[in-house]
C-alpha cells in the first residue's frame, strides 16, 4: 500500500471542513506528506488556520497544497514537464509538484509550443537529458508530438481546456495527442496535471522501488 | 467569369457517360484545359477511348485527370505542398496538379511530419522560398502548426482522412489545425486537395491577375 | 522576423498587471505599434492610467487596445470585411482593426446576410473591388459561400458563436464553411477575428513584401 | 383516414417477395394508386414480372415505384422543387414524385446552389411564383436560407448526404439548415425526400381539403 | 415585401437603448404592430418608461414585447400549439403570440406529453379541428409524431432545451423529431418558438394571401 | 451461480470451428439448453452437419441458435414485447427467444409505433396484463415512453440502429429513450435484444428464484 | 393508477410558490405521501413557513423532499445502493429516499469505486444478499459492470455528472455503462437518481402489487 | 537514434511490392530484426515468395510481420498484456508481439474483463509481479481501471473498436479510460496495440538503456 508515499486528496466538490477533518486525520495517522490538489484560494484561507503548527504551502496558481514533514528519497534521473503555452502553465505545476512531492527532480521548460519550433529546439540538450517528459498542450495539442520524436523517453501527454472555439473544451487537443504518430506517447485526460505527476514519478521512480 | 483558366469537372458521383458529355461540351465550346478531379481508375478507362485526339493526362494516386491543350502564363513565385505522411500523397497531388493546372510551380515535400522534426527543418531554405504553403496532414494534423511558425506567408491546411482509431475520419486533424496558434493559417475541407490548391493558385497569381 | 509590423497581445487569461508589463516591455525595445486583442472593458480601465503618454486606442465592442505611434505603409488594393448580422461585429471588427493596425485599408459592409440576398447584392460592386474578403458569420454561416461564388479573390471565412439551439457555439458554423461548394474559400477558427485580419494582411501586403 | 391518397411502401429493408405481397394486397382491396419509395433497381426487376398487368412506373434516380390508375385532383398552385447540385436530384426526385403522385404540380429548378447566385437569380420569377418550395442541398446546404429570403411561402429545407469530409452524412448541412436566419423554414431528415413531398402536398392541396 | 405584417425585432444580445431606437424609427415610418422576441424583464422596464403613449404589452414569460394598433384580418381556421410539460411554456407563448400578432387564432393545449397518452388523447377533437399544429416538447421529444399519426395537417415540431443529463441543450429532442415516423412533420431549432408561429401562421394565412 | 440456466454463446467475432468446440464442449459437461446469438445464417449451415444427434434450432431472422433439451420451470406471469416497426423484428426476436430460452412466457406486439397510436391503443388489455414490457424502437424511439405510461410495471427500452439520416446508427433512438418521463423505464444498448431478454426474464423470474 | 404510492413534484424550474400551491392542492386532495425532487435549499426554506403543520424532511445533499404522514407496508427484500465516489452521493441520496418513500428497505454502501477493488469486495456478502442493485458512478462509470457480474439481480446503473475534462457532463459514464458486458444492467439518465429508485422500488415490490 | 531496436514498417496503405521494397532496402543496410504491422493476410502471401531465405514469421491474428535474425538482450523485469475479452486478442497479440520483439518477456492473460471479477482476482499474483501492465479492452473499457487500482505500475489502456452500438467505434472504451480514477493509467489510441508494445517496452528496458 505504497509505503514512503505521499497521501492525496482530490478537493474539489469538498467543503473546507470536510479537507481540514481529512488532513487532522492523515496527520493523526502519522502521514508525513500529504498533496492536496484542486484546491481553491478561498477554501485555503479558511484551512490554514485550523492547522496551524502544521507547513502547509500552498500554490495558487495550480491550486495544490502540500503537507511536506519529511523528505523522500529522490533518484538521480530527472522528470521534464513542458507546456506550448503560458496559459498552460496552471495544469503544468499540477504535474511539476505532484512528482516533485511524491520524490523527483523536476525541471521546468515553459512556453514552447510548436508554432515557435526554434525556441523549443534551443533546449533540445534539457529536453534529451531527461528521463521522462510531460508535454502539457491545450488549442491544437500538438507538443508531445514534436517532443515524441526528438526523445527515446516516454512522453506523458496532457491535454488542457485552454483555448476557445473549436477547442472543445480541450477536446481536440486530447484527439490530436491520441492519434501522434510519433512512439512512446501516451495521454491522461484533460488538465489532469495530477495524473501525469504521479505517473511520470512511477516510472522514473521504478528502479528504486524494485 | 475566370477567363484563362481550366475548366473544372468535379467527377465523383458522376458515370463516366456523364463526364465524357460534359468534356465533349466543353472542347466544344473551345475549352483549352480542364481539370477533372475524384475521377477513378475505372472510369477514366472507360472515358479514354471516347475522347481519342485530346490529350488526356490520367494520375491514379490523386485519381486527377488534366487535359493540356495551352500553356498557362506563370508567376515567378512558387507553391509548396508539404505532407506528413505518405499516406496524405493521393490529396497533396489533388492539390499539386490542380494548382499546376491552374498556372504555377509547385514543389513538393511529403513526409516531412512533426514527429521527425529534424527531417522537417531539413528543408527550411525550400521551405522559407515558397510563396504559399500548404500543409497536408492526417492523425494528429499538426505539421500546419510548425510550418506556419517558420514561415511568414499564408498557409492553407488540409486535413486528411488517413489514421485510424479516434482520427473520426479526418475531424481530429481538422480540429488540430482550425485550433492552430501560428498565424497566417486557415483550412480547408478534410480531403480537400483541389480546394487548396486552387487557393494557393488565387494567392500566388494575384499580381498577374490585377 | 516580421520587421515593420506590429507586435501583438492576447490578452485572454493574462492579469492587468501582466499586460501593463508587456506593453512596458515592448515600448522599452522600441516596438512603435502594438495591437491587444481580448482586453476586456475593466482590464482597459486598469491598464490606461499606468500607461500616460502613450497613445492608447481601445475598442469596447471587439475589446482590441491598439497602439499607434508610427504609420504603416499600405498597398493600394483593400480588403473588405463583411458580417451576415449585426452580432457578428465584434468578430468583424477584431478582424478589420487587426488589419487596419498591420497596415491595410478595409472596407466594412454589416448585416447582409444571405437571407436577404438582394441587400447583400446591392453591394456587389464594393464587393467586386475588394483584394481579399473576410466573411463573418454565425447561425447558419452562409456568408462565405455566396461571396466566394461572386468574387474571384480569396474569401477568408470567419464563424462566429452568434445564435442559439442548435448553433452549438459555432460549431454548425465552422461545418458550414468547410463544406463549401464555393471555391477560393478557407476557414479560421470560431471567433476569431484576429486570425482572419492578420491572414487577410499577409494576402494583401503580398507586393510589398516580397 | 386520408381518402383519395396514395397508399405507400416504404421499401427499405423489404424483401422483393415480402413488397409484391403488400402490392397484391392492397391491389386487391382496391386501392388505386401506390406510392413505393427506397426501391432498388434489383428488387424492382425481380417484382415486375410478379404484377402484370399492373402500370408499374419505376424511376432508377429516385427509386420510386408508381402505380397510377386513376388521376387525382390537382389545386391550381404548383410546388417548386429546387436543389443546390446536380447530386442531390435522387432526393430532390423522391419529393417531387411524391408531391405529383399526391396530386400536384411540381416545377423543378436543379443545380441552383448559392456558390453561382446569379444562376439561382435567373430563376426568381419561377421561384416567386410557386406556393411551397422544397429546397434540397447537401454540403453546406446553404440554399434553403437564400430561398427563404427570396419568398414569403413555406420552405421546407431537405439536408443530403452529399458531399464528403466535415459533412458528417449530411449533419452539416441539417445544422445549416435547423440554424437558418430566414423565416418560414423547417426542416425534414437527412435525404428525406418523400417527407418533404408529402408535407408540400398537404399544405399546397390545403383549399381542397378544407 | 409582407405588406399588412408586423415587424419584428429579434432583442437578443441589442441594448435597451438600441431596442428604443429601432422601435422610435419602426413607429415614425408609421408601422402599426411590432413584434419583439428574447426581450428580458429587465430590459422591458427600461425600455417602457421612454415610449409613454404607444401600447406595449410585454408578457414575462416567453420575455416578448407587442405593440399592437391595429386588427388584423384573420382566417377562420385556427392554430393548435401543444406542449409536453409546463416547463415548455416560454417556448409555446413565444409561438402562441407570434401566430396572434400575425393575425390568427391560437388554442393552447399545454402539459400533454406522451407519457401520459389519455390525457393527451382527451382533447382529440379539438386536436383534429386545427389547420396547423406546433407541436413543443423537451426531454424525449416524442410528442410531435403523437400528433404527426393522429392529424392530417402540418405539424411544426420545436425542440425545447429543457431536460437534464443526456438531453444535450435540446440536441435529443432535436434528434427524435427529425427522425419522426410519421409523415407531414417538420423541425424548426431548438427553443425557436417564434419561427415555428412565424411558419405556422404562414400556412396558415394561406388562403388569405393569394 | 444460474443453475437451471441455459450457457450463453455470443457468436460475433467467433468462427464457425470455434462456435463448434464451444457448443461440444458445452455439451460435454452436459449443459442441457443453450442460447447462441448474433450466428449468421452462413456459420449456421456449418454449424449443423457438425452436430448431428443435438437438437439445433436456428431463427435467421433474429440469428439466433437454440439448444433445448430439457423444459425449464415457468412463472405463470409473462412478459410483452413490443416493437414500433416491423423492422425492429430481428432485435425482438432475439429478446424474444432469449427470454423463452431463459423460461418465461413471451407475448409479442409488433409495429405498433406511436405515430399510429390508436392502432397501439387497440392492444390495451395485452400491455396492460404483462409482467415486464420489452419496447423495442428505431428511428425517433418515442415507443417506450408511451408504453411506460400506460403501464406500472418495469419497461426495458431497447433502441434499434433501425432508419437513416440524423438516427446515427441508433443513437437518436437511444437519446430519446435514456431521456423519457415516463417512470419506470430504463435502457440498453443499441440493438441489444438479448440483454433486453436476460433482464425481463431475470425479473420476471424473480419469485421462483428467491 | 397507482394508489397507496406516494405523489412526485419535480421541482426543477417551479417557482416556490407553484410547490406551494401544488403541495397544498395534494394535500387538500388527502395525499398522505409526497416526494418532491431537485428542489434548492432556498426554495425550500420559502416553502417551510407556508406550509405549518405539515411534517416536511428536507434532505439538503439530494436536495429532495419528503411528506411523510403515513406508512406504507414492506416487502421483506430490500434495494442496495452503491456509489463509485462520495461525490456520487447527492444522485445516490435521490435514488435512496425514493425507494424508501416509495415503501422499500434500502441499504447503501458508498466510495466503493472499481479502482479499490479489495474495498468493493469487502461487501460481498452485502451485496449478494440484495434483491435490486442501484449503482451510481461518474468518470469512467466501471461500477456497474463489476456489481453487475457480482449478482444475478437487476443493476440499475445511474451515470453522474460527477468528474471534468472528457467526462462530457456525464456521457462518457453514460456510455460505459450501455456497452457493459455484464448482463441484467439497464441504465437511467445521468443524475436521475428518482428514475433509479422508482423503478428499484417498482422491481423490488413486485410481489406485493400482483 | 535507437540501435538495438528493430525497424519498424506500418504496413496499411502500402502495397505488397512497396512493402517487399521498404524490407528489402533494410535488409540491405543490415537491419537484423523488423516488425511489421498491420499487414493482412493477402499481403503476406504476396510478399513471402519475394524474400525467399528471410526467416518471416507472420500471425494472421494481429496482422504483425517479424523478421527476427538476431536475439535481443532482455531484462529480467516483465510486461503483462491483457484482455477484457477474447476479442480483444488481435490487439493485444499487436501489443505483445511489438514488446517481444524490442526486446522484453511478455506474459498474456486474456479474457479476463470487470464483469466476472472473480476469474481476473484468481490472476492476481501473476498481475502483480508484472513491472508494467497493458490492459487491452473494448465496449465499455473498465479493465484498466481495475487493473490501475491492483498495481502500482504503469498501466497503458489500450481502447479497442470491439463491441456495437453505442460503443462508436471504440470511443466509448476511450472515454471511459481516460476518465479513470485509478492513478498510474495513461491511454493511447483505439486499436494501437503497437503504440502500447512499444511504450511497455521503453519504460521497461529504462535500466537497460540508461
Ligand atoms: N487533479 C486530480 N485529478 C484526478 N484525480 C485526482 C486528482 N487529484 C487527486 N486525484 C485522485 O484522487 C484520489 C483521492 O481522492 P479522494 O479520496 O476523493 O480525496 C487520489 O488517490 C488520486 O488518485
Ligand atoms: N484573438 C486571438 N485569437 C487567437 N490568437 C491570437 C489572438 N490575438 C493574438 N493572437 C496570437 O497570440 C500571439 C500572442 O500571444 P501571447 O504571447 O500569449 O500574447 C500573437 O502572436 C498571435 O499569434
Ligand atoms: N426568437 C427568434 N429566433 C430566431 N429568429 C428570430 C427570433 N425572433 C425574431 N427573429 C428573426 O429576427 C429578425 C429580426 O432580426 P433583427 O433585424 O436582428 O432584429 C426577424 O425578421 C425574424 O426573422
Ligand atoms: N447479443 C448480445 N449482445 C451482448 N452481449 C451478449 C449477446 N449475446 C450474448 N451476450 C453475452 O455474451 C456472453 C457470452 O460471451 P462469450 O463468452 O464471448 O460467448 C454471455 O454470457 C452474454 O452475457
Ligand atoms: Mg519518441
Ligand atoms: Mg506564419
Ligand atoms: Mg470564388
Ligand atoms: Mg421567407
Ligand atoms: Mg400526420
Ligand atoms: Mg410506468
Ligand atoms: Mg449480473
Ligand atoms: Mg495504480
Amino acid at each position: 500500500v505504497r509505503t514512503g508515499y505521499p497521501e492525496v486528496i482530490y478537493c474539489a466538490g469538498k467543503t473546507p471542513e470536510q479537507i481540514v477533518g481529512i488532513l487532522r486525520n492523515m496527520l493523526a495517522r502519522g502521514t508525513r506528506n500529504i498533496l492536496g490538489t484542486r484546491l481553491s484560494q478561498e477554501a485555503f484561507e479558511k484551512i490554514a488556520p485550523e492547522l496551524e503548527g502544521c507547513p502547509l504551502q500552498y500554490d495558487p496558481l495550480s491550486r495544490v497544497l502540500v503537507v511536506k514533514r519529511e523528505a523522500v528519497e529522490m533518484p538521480e534521473t530527472h522528470i521534464l514537464v513542458a507546456t506550448a503555452g503560458t496559459s498552460d502553465m496552471p495544469v503544468a505545476e499540477e504535474a511539476a509538484i505532484t512528482a516533485e512531492t511524491f520524490g523527483n527532480k523536476v525541471e521546468r521548460i515553459y512556453d514552447v509550443g510548436v508554432a515557435g519550433i526554434h525556441r523549443l529546439l534551443s533546449y533540445t540538450d534539457r529536453i534529451m537529458s531527461a528521463n521522462v517528459v510531460i508535454a502539457v498542450a491545450g488549442m491544437e495539442g500538438a507538443l508531445p508530438s514534436v517532443l515524441g520524436g526528438l526523445v527515446d523517453k516516454p512522453v506523458i501527454a496532457v491535454p488542457t481546456s485552454v483555448g476557445y472555439g473549436a477547442n472543445f473544451g480541450g477536446l481536440s487537443a486530447l484527439l490530436t495527442m491520441i492519434n501522434s504518430c510519433a512512439s512512446g506517447i501516451s495521454v491522461v485526460n484533460i488538465d489532469n496535471g495530477f495524473g501525469a505527476g504521479y505517473l511520470a514519478s512511477m516510472i522514473n521512480r521504478m528502479p528504486m522501488q524494485r
